[in-house]
């Protein structure tokens, strides 16, 4: 399976916080930093992911900010 | 200056590709990893960067994905 | 600090609404009209904002639609 | 018609540059600021909008970023 | 009304789960398939609609993922 | 492998069309409509995807915005 977007990042989850209808997972990337993502309860249960867990992380370029200090 | 994302990545901006109205910003992240970065020319310019430059990257956590091998 | 969106908006916090994980950050801007973000708590705690304070709203231009009467 | 999205801004369409499939469209707001839109060229040509069409702008409120200087 | 957008998919509402801040729309689409929308409680009300009313969905191009199997 | 987006279409890829750095892939949905996606053209060679080819579109639920006519 392969797709449309180059920016992947792994890393292992850290945490699941649960809302009412959404989610934040936060991800602890190989070799450092941390990432979240947020998405619908649905598809964390899509997903079937818990704490320690291996994934990947993707982000369409377009959705990315450079910033410069 | 503060931003609400916490979802920030540190890298060296590599190259920068243009096209008639928009840009490719290719950063080697600290300390592994590659992200690209797609906004207008007008923004380019408004950043002032060049290859070799130090920049952060900034998702919101909204448009992360997570896939889980 | 230089960013890569010129979509820049300028005005005053009017309001913060917390749910579980995410927050809705609604701005009156200058000289007029509303604008919300909706963040996560995490994103907001680093923002450290309360009513009152003046900020600035940022979108990607590719995030943005235009509609025609 | 209504949409599912608060964060309207009226202006006029100042300029259109196009590219090979994207193109941008800069908007002077009413009553003052300026704003772009990437979108596709098929978009723009369904839109049919000019030079000095009033238009209104459209961003999901995830999609707004808050920065606090 | 015409919109910058040409992703552009038919359904009837089939059901809201309301959180504190966003909802989750799921649009039954016609002739098949199921698609989730998430936006603010603000957003929902502007918008005004119940399980059974007609809506059209859109999505931005540039949101949109490719995945080859 | 698994996502987290429930949002997903499937269909054929009906055309490419390349600028300068990213590209237009237009697919023909099973088993009616169209929609499009735009990624950079590294998103494209990486997915090594022609015309004819079965993909599956991928829309994260915060991305989808309802209209109600």
């Amino acid at each position: 399976m392969k797709l449309g977007a180059r920016n992947q990042l792994k890393g292992t989850v850290q945490q699941i916080k649960k809302g009412s209808i959404m989610c934040q997972i936060t991800v602890e990337l190989d070799p450092k930093g941390r990432m979240s993502s947020v998405c619908t309860l649905d598809s964390l249960k899509e997903l079937g992911i818990k704490k320690g867990d291996k994934v990947r992380l993707i982000a369409k370029a377009v959705n990315v900010l450079v910033i410069k200090d």
